[in-house]
C-alpha cells in the first residue's frame, strides 16, 4: 500500500521547535511520507534561518516557499498572506499530499489553511483551541473552522475546539509536541556545550557559572507603534539588574522593526556589559539554557508551556499570552521597568513546581499515528 | 462629526441582490458613507456584470478588483483568493474605511475578511451561522471567527454564531436584506415588463401567459466531476414536461465549466422549443419573474430565502442547500430526472404558504442603523 | 554527461502550432531533455485547451501554470504578466532548466523572459526581430534585449534582430518552425478527416466539396472598444459571400470580449447557413484545411507564414501584421466589408506561386542542435 | 486646460536622488502635476528610507507600493517584479496619468515599464542607452524597447538608442538630472552640517578635518556567492589605510545579504576606529561629503557621473560600472586589497579635472519642459 504523504507547512523558527518531534515520528512511521515545506520568515536569516536547523537535523526539505513581503506593516502582512496562497497552491499541486499539517496561528499559517481547504485536501491543524485575545487568536479559531482533524495541547483547548462545533471523533488532546523535547532535556539538563561559541551572536561574553536570565521578547502585532516603547522597559530593566542576560531577537511581524530598532539603538547608547544577543538556537540547546537560567522574561509561549513543564520561573510581559492557560511558575506584568524589576525580586527566588498542562511528552508519535489511521476526509459540518 | 466609512465588497451577482437594500440604507444614512467595492465575478460579462446593474441603481463604486484566475479549478480558486488579498489589501489602504462589510461565504469573500482583519479593521459579517455541509460552510464559519459584528439573517444562524464563541453583544438577527426585496414585490407582484425584450438572453420564446417554471442550477463545487451530468437530469426533466422554461446561467465556480458546457451542449443536441436562457437579471424583476411562476427548480439559497417570504414553491435539487432552515413551500430531492418530474407534479399543484423564517423587510435598515452607532472594535476573544 | 534541460513555455494555442517541430525535435535529441511547461490560454477550454493536443500528440507536461486574471482588459493583461512571473520563477526553481525557450511575443511571454533572465538561466528566443507596429512588437524586441539566443525566422528578422545591438555569434535564422509542418502538408494535401465530425463546433454544416473560405481575425490590443465593430464587417462580407465559411474564435487578449461577443450576437440575430464556428484544430489538421480552401480571410499571422509556403490567398484587414515580410499570396485591407469584398473576387482567382522567406522546412531540427551545442551563457553587453 | 499628469516611480534612494531635481521641475512647471509613486526599497527603513527624505522635500506621495519579496535571492528578485507589476497596475488605474515615468534599470524598475506599456501609459525612461554588462544593462535596453520617450544622460547614450532603433524624434540628451544637484555644490562645496549628528549611523566618530575616505559598494548580482568576499577585500584595505573612512550600507538586491552579512562580521571581528557607517543621506549632503573628501571607493554610478563633474577622485572595483562613459577621475581596479590600496595611493594624490560628459546641470527642466510638450503615444514601431 502506497504511504499516506503527509506535507507539513512550517513558517517560523518557533513552529519548529513545537512540532519537531511529531516531524520525526513522521518520518519514522512506516506508514507515512513527510514532504516538509518551509515558508515565510522561517527561510529567512535575519531571523534566524529555522531551515538550516532542519537541514542539519536530517530532515528534506520537499518545497521552500518565499512570500515575506518586506514592510513590517499591517497591509505587509495581508499580503504575505496572500502571496502565501499562491505559492502554496502550486506546491500542493505539485506534491498532492493526503494530508496537509498547518501549525498554530501565525497571521501566515492561513495561507496554508486556505490552500489546503480549497483545494479538497483534509487538513490538520496543531494548537487550536488555545486562548490569547489578540489577532493570533482570532486566526487561531478561523483555522479551526476549515480544518478537519485537530490535535490540541491541553485539556482547556480540546473542550473549546469542541464547543467550537467541530465533531469531536476529530478532535484530539495529543499534548504538544514541544513538551517531547523538554522531557528529554528535564532528564539530562546539563548545560553540555558552550553558548557563546556555538552560536556567535553580538554583545559582551559575561560568565554565566553564577546564573544568568533569559530574555525573549516578541513585538504585539496590535499595538504597532508601542512595540519600541514596550522593548526599552525591558531593556532597563535587565540593564539595572546587573546579571548576565542572554537576550534573542524577535519574529518577524508587524512591529518587529519596533522591536529590534529599540534593541539596537539600546545598544549603542549603553555600555552592555552584561548582555550577549542571540539570533537564535536549535530547540534543544534552548531548552538546556532555559533550564539552567534564573528564570525567562518576555512574553514567548515557551514561558508558558516548556518552563512550566521544565519548572523555570517566568516573569510573563504584557498581554500576548494573555488567556493561556499557566502552571504556577509564571507571574504576569505589564510593560514597566518596576513591575518586571519587582516580579524579577519577588517571584524567582524559589524554584516553582513542574506541570502537565501541555503535555506529557509523546505528542509527536500521538500526531504521527494519528496521522497514518484516520480517515482521510475534507467534508464536514457544524455539530449544531 | 466625520462620517463613518462603511466599505462593502460584492464579489458575484447573488450576493449584490441579497444587499442590495442594506447597500441603500447604508448610502441614506446621515451618519455613514458608503464605499462600494465590486470585485471578482461581479465585474464579468459572462456572470452576468452585477457592476453594471449597480450603477443603474444608482451606486457609486469606488473600487474595482479584478481576481478571478480563470482555470475553474480547485488551485484557481484558491489562487484567486490570494490575489484577491493582495489587491483588496491595497483597496482598503487608500480608503481607510472605519468598517469593511463582507457578504456570505463564496470562497473568495474570505479574501475580504483577512485582508480586514489583519489590518486591525472592524469586520462586519453579513449571514454567517447558515449550515450548508460543503465548503461554503467551512468558509462561513471560519469568517464568523474572524468577523467583529455579525448580522445573521434567522434565529438558527443566531443561535449557532454565539455557541461559536461570540460576544452576544455584536450577533443581530436582522433577517436577510433580500427579504426587503420580496416584501415590496409581494405587495405588488405583477409582472410589469417583458422579460425577453429587457433581458435578451438566447432561445426560443415561449408565451409565459399560461405559467411558465424557474430554473436556476450552481455546479457544487465538491462534487466537480458530476456538475455536467447533474444539470442534464435537470434539463432533460424540463425538456419533458414540455412548459415554458426560463432558465439562468450558473454563477463561476470549480465546477462551473461543467454546468454551462452541460447547458451549452444540450442546447445544440436538442430543439427546445420551451426554453429561454438568461444570464442574470435585476433583482427586482427576478423576484417578480419568480412570484408569477409556477415554481422554482434547481438548488439556488433563492428557493429557502425569498421564495419562503413569497410563496412559491421549489423543488431543491442535491445539496447545495443541504442544512438551510426551510418553510414548507420547498420539496428536496436528488441529481434524477425522475424525481424532479415526480416532485414538480406532487409538490407544485398548491401555492404554499409564506413563512418570515428569513426576515420581515427591515434588514437593510437594521443593519444602516447598527453600522452608524455600534462601537468600533477589532480586538476580541472566543467566549468561552 | 547529463542531457541539457530544455524548459520550453507554451502560452497559447499559436504559439505551439509554431514550435511544435521545434519540441519533438528536442524530444528526439540524444543530448536534450524536453521540460514542457503549458502556460495561460493554452490550459483554458474557451481558448481552444492547446495543452489536450500535446498530450494527444505525446508530450509529457513538466508543469501547468494557471495565471490567466480574467478580465479581459489592460490591467488584466499586465496582471497576468505579474502573475506569470510569480508563478514561472517557482516552476524554473523545481526544473532547473540549463535553458529557457520562450516563443514569439504574446504579451504574457514577457512572464517567462524576465523570470528566466533574472534568475540567471539562459534565454532563447524564437521570432524575434518582425515588425508588426503594435504592443506585440515593443514585448517583442523588449524580450529580445532579454534573450541571449535568438533563433529567427527570416533574413529581415535576422537583420534586425544583429542591428539591436545582439551578438551576431547568437542570431540564427532557422526559418519558422511552422513551416516545418506545412512541408509535410504541401507534399501530401489531401483533406483526410472530415472536419464536423472530428472537431465539433457550432452552427451549420456547409457542404465543403466545391470549396470553402477559412476566417480568423484576432483583436487588435490596442483598438479595444474596435474589435466588435471589426469584426462585424468581416462577418457581413462573409454572410454576403454565400459560399461556405469556417470561422474560427479569437484568441485570448485585451478585446478578445469585444471579437467574441459580435460573433455570438451576429450568429443570434442572422441566420448562418453557411457558416461554421470552430473553437480549435489540430495544427496539421488546420493547415489542410487551409492548403484546400479558396483563400484565408482575416488577421493571422499564419497567412502571412505558412500560406506563403503553401500558396495559399490570404485577404489580410487590417494592422495587425502590418509591416511583416510577406509573399505575393497576401492582399492587404481594411476593416471593411466593401474591401473585403472586392479583395476575395480580385486577389483569390488564381492560385499565388509559393516562397521561402519563413524557412524550407527543417526550423526544428535546426534549433534543437543549436540548443544542445550552443555555450550556456547568460551574461551579455550590447554591441556598439 | 487639465495639467498632464505625471506619474513617477522611484523605487530606491539612489534613483531618488538621481532624479530629484526633474520632480522639483515637474512640481514646478505650470502644464503638469506630478503624481510621485514610492515603491520597492525606497519604502523600507533597513535601505535607508528615502521616502522620508521625498516627505521631507516638500513632495506629496501619490501611492506606496510594497513589493519587496524577503529572500534576497535571485528567485525572490523575479517575483518582487511580478508583484510590482500587479500592485503597480492598480495604482495607474487609480491615478489615470497622462505619462508615466521610469528611472534607470533596477530590475524592479521594469514592473513599472510593463504595467505602462500593458495599460497603453506612454512611458518615458530615464538614463537608457548606457552599457554596464550585467543584468541591469539587459533590464536597460529591454526598458528601452518598451519606452515611448528617452531621456538619456550622455552622446554615448543617445547614439545608442537610436542605434537600437529608436525614433529620434522621441530620443532627448538631457543630461543626468543628479548633475543638476552637483552644480549647486561645486559652486559652493562647504560641508555645513556635522555628519554624526545629522545622520547617526554607527561605528566610531574619527576626527574628519584632515580628510576622509567615502566608501560605497553595492553587490553584483550575476555573482551573488561572491558579494561577501569582494566586501572584505574593500573592507581590509580600507582597515589597512588608518585613515577615517565613511561607509555606507548597500541597496537591496539579490547579494545584498552578503554584502551586509560582510560588513556586519568584519565590525564584530576587527577594531574599527577609523570606520564611521551610514544608513544613508540626504542627495546634497552627500555630495557635499564627497566633494571634501579624498577620494570614493566601491562601485557606485556616482562615482562615474557626479564625481566627474566635480572633480572626486575615485576607485571603481569591480564590473558594476563596466564599461559606463568614464572620465579622468576613476581608475578600475578589480576585487583585491592589493590593488585598491595601490590605486589609493597613486591615483588620489591629485585633484583631477572635471567634466560636463553627464550634463551641463539643467536635467531637471529639461525633461519636464519636454513632458509638457511632447505628444502623447504609446504606438511606436522599430526604425529598420
Amino acid at each position: 500500500m502506497a504511504k499516506r504523504k503527509i506535507c507539513v507547512v512550517i513558517t517560523a523558527r518557533p513552529s519548529y521547535s513545537r512540532i519537531k518531534t511529531a516531524l520525526e515520528a513522521i518520518n519514522k512511521h512506516p506508514d507515512l511520507e513527510l514532504q516538509l515545506v518551509v515558508a515565510a520568515s522561517a527561510l529567512l536569516d535575519r531571523y534566524g534561518s529555522a531551515v538550516n536547523y532542519m537541514v542539519k537535523d536530517g530532515f528534506e526539505i520537499s518545497a521552500k516557499v518565499f512570500n515575506i513581503l518586506e514592510g513590517e506593516n499591517l497591509t505587509a502582512a495581508a499580503k504575505t498572506t496572500g502571496i502565501g496562497i499562491l505559492e502554496l497552491s502550486t506546491v500542493f499541486d505539485n506534491l498532492a499530499p493526503d494530508i496537509v499539517v498547518t501549525v498554530a496561528d501565525r497571521f501566515e499559517t492561513m495561507a496554508t489553511a486556505i490552500a489546503a481547504s480549497y483545494m479538497n485536501i483534509p487538513l490538520a491543524h496543531i494548537q487550536g483551541g488555545e486562548v490569547t485575545g489578540n489577532i493570533d487568536e482570532k486566526v487561531r479559531h478561523s483555522i479551526t473552522k476549515l480544518a478537519d482533524y485537530h490535535f490540541v495541547a491541553s485539556n482547556g483547548a480540546y473542550e473549546r475546539v469542541v464547543k467550537l462545533g467541530e465533531n469531536p471523533e476529530f478532535v484530539f488532546n495529543t499534548g504538544c509536541p514541544s513538551i517531547d523535547l523538554a522531557a528529554g532535556v528535564k532528564e539530562n539538563p546539563r548545560l553540555d556545550f558552550e553558548p557563546y561559541q556555538k552560536y556567535g551572536g553580538v554583545g559582551a561574553a559575561p560568565d554565566l557559572k553564577n546564573g544568568y536570565w533569559v530574555v525573549m521578547q516578541h513585538p504585539v502585532t496590535t499595538e504597532v507603534s508601542l512595540s519600541r516603547k514596550q522593548i526599552e522597559e525591558t531593556l532597563h530593566a535587565m540593564y539595572e539588574i546587573k546579571e548576565p542576560v542572554l537576550m534573542f531577537w524577535p519574529n518577524v511581524d508587524a512591529g518587529a522593526d519596533g522591536t529590534s530598532t529599540g534593541i539596537r539603538s539600546f545598544r549603542e547608547t549603553h555600555k552592555l556589559d552584561h548582555f550577549h544577543f542571540f539570533k537564535n538556537m536549535e530547540p534543544l540547546d534552548f531548552l538546556r539554557v532555559l533550564c539552567n537560567s534564573k528564570g525567562l522574561i518576555g512574553n514567548s509561549s515557551v514561558g508558558i508551556r516548556e518552563c512550566a513543564f521544565l519548572g523555570v520561573p517566568v516573569v510573563n510581559i504584557g498581554s500576548r499570552q494573555n488567556k493561556r492557560d499557566r502552571g504556577n511558575n509564571v507571574i504576569d506584568v505589564g510593560y514597566s521597568k518596576d513591575e518586571i524589576l519587582h516580579a524579577i525580586k519577588a517571584h524567582t527566588r524559589h524554584k516553582p513546581s513542574t506541570s502537565h498542562i501541555y503535555g506529557g511528552g509523546d505528542a509527536g508519535k500521538q500526531i504521527a499515528k494519528l496521522l497514518s489511521t484516520l480517515p482521510l476526509v475534507f467534508h464536514k459540518t457544524i455539530t449544531f
